[in-house]
């Protein structure tokens, strides 16, 4: 029935033609944005398009043409702003090309990400910027490859066949744990969560080589949930027990929010008795307060990366695979401070 | 090129027909769930499909059958979390009817939406939600009927004559009012932010109304930056000058979670020496210490509705155009005091 009605209404390329008192093969060649029309009949052209309401059937013309001017981008979600802040370099690349994003979300899980990739294909998207979900197996990405569809891995990666951009989380764990260590703080916890991916064991592994070449004991890694108020009620795991610390890294700035309230709520100072680092330095996390410390890793231009990658790969295909791997920086504000042995910390022997 | 090696690699049906052992016209009842083929026979062509890589080509498919299984999301921000929860619950009901959700993000800005509009078009989905972009007007709610594509607006409208899911906002503005009034507060002011659009204008008509209601001068309606660093740097507004006041409804949680910040920032104490509520009640904003008063609008739920609307309109075109507006509910929490005569009110002679 719908079928029935759209086919009744639809206007045709030959419909614009005649508006327009053009040929079909020139309409043509201004819908395929040919150099070779001059800007007048251009002009005339869209116009006739533009009344008569055309719309130029991508589902057909790709059938043609193989090319839809769109870039899908699948992510894990949406909960962190992380995500929003690396779609926004994304699309500012994408957009410059003249071409548009379509973002689904695959909940990170693999069955859903591989239903969504499906479909992406079928949509004809040119091109996928891919943030695997966690136990995404290599041969995924093998397929997509025999599926001839271009893909660039972000943040996450399950192969080194294939383009990616992300972040050297090694080095940003580094910076975290040797800020702490230079404020004498010894007794230093790391607040993890969320699924394990790439991502998530780049950050322990560096967690626990920058612990060790600091001569410390990398034992307290705590897991804690993933909800904002879940994330708060864990907070006395660090600050009392056998996980006691006089410091957290927290794996991302949503721990560290979360962590800040659940500290606050047991009266401890943040930035006085106890010291929280964040990670990403995401924009939100403007609003704690004291300021948080956080090792910057700046999705953004990382998005923006990611989609150069892509665009390079639409138009080279035969690239060999590349990847950027951003240095992370760390900012120090107030959620760090010295420790003053009057806090939680506790003393522990050193290897 | 691309196209080339596409159609090289491309598996038929009737490959997979063949290698099931099936009849084509078989296969083609499974890939359009015919009930007519048996459990068994399904399953058979299904391996065959997962075996030789074989994927539905849509864009053909399309021009046959007109179903893409795919719902198009609009919307104009990332930022605020608000659309995150949003977007959980489109994704929730979309899932369970065994569609895919593809998100694109306008900007707010009317040229955009338009070209990923007609984007969407083309890419055949079944039908939208959408989130107008500020500035929108009637004629592109028109146009898309015009096209018969499926239309449902959500958050703010533009048009009576399509289905809309959103919120009573003028009820929200009366308890976030009500309340503190209730408290001994006579200075409210009110912090907004972003473009004007049906929901800005409801707020601020909600407002003024509560106020008055109340016999109180609805005079301080302050306009705050969008960014949160910048919305905590506008907090002195509240605290000190004309606009001094015991307390502030904010346009949203963004807002509220900003002038927290820059109220801490200024030696001020929420809960103690000022009152802040904050409208949306996201899920970040337990992240706050003092704890966020907030008047909950349900974003989840709205989008689970707008998701109902929009399945409901594709399985019956000729429904009268529906809305569904729901009800707000304040929630009482640290950030909200009696106002003490000792904080930062002035007196006010109020009508």
């Amino acid at each position: 029935m719908v079928s029935e009605s759209r086919k009744k209404n639809r206007v045709t390329l030959l419909d614009v033609a005649r508006h327009a008192s053009v040929s079909r093969a020139t309409a043509s060649l201004v819908i395929r944005k040919s150099p070779l029309v001059s800007t007048e009949t251009r002009a005339k052209v869209e116009a006739a398009m533009q009344e008569l309401g055309y719309v130029y059937n991508m589902g057909a013309a790709r059938l043609r043409a193989d090319k839809s001017l769109t870039i899908g981008v699948v992510i894990p979600n949406l909960v962190n702003p992380f995500f929003t802040e690396l779609l926004a370099g994304i699309e500012t690349v994408i957009d410059a090309a003249g071409m548009v994003v379509i973002l689904v979300n695959s909940g990170d899980l693999v069955t859903r990400q591989e239903t969504l990739l499906t479909r992406m294909r079928e949509h004809g998207v040119d091109g996928i910027i891919l943030c695997p979900a966690a136990d995404t197996k290599m041969s995924l990405v093998e397929r997509m490859a025999e599926w001839d569809l271009p893909l660039v891995q972000v943040l996450r990666h399950v192969t080194d066949d294939c383009d990616y951009a992300g972040v050297d989380y090694g080095v940003g764990m580094h910076q975290a744990v040797g800020h702490l260590v230079e404020l004498g703080h010894r007794d230093i916890a790391f607040a993890v969560h969320g699924p394990v991916h790439s991502a998530y064991q780049e950050r322990v592994d560096g967690f626990r080589e920058a612990m060790e070449a600091r001569g410390l004991y990398p034992n307290t890694i705590i897991r804690v949930p993933n909800q904002m108020a879940a994330i708060a009620d864990s907070a006395e795991l660090f600050s009392s027990g056998p996980g006691r610390s006089s410091a957290v890294v927290c794996f991302n700035d949503v721990v560290a929010l979360g962590l800040s309230a659940g500290l606050y709520d047991l009266g401890i100072t943040i930035g006085r008795d106890f010291s929280l680092v964040g990670f990403d330095d995401v924009a939100d996390a403007e609003a704690m307060r004291p300021r948080l410390t956080s090792v910057a890793t700046f999705p953004e231009a990382i998005g923006e990366g990611a989609a150069k990658l892509l665009l390079d790969r639409l138009t080279q295909p035969d690239l060999p695979p590349r990847k950027l791997v951003k240095a992370p920086q760390l900012r120090i504000r107030q959620s760090s401070a010295r420790w003053s042995g009057t806090g939680l910390g506790r003393v522990q022997n050193s290897g």
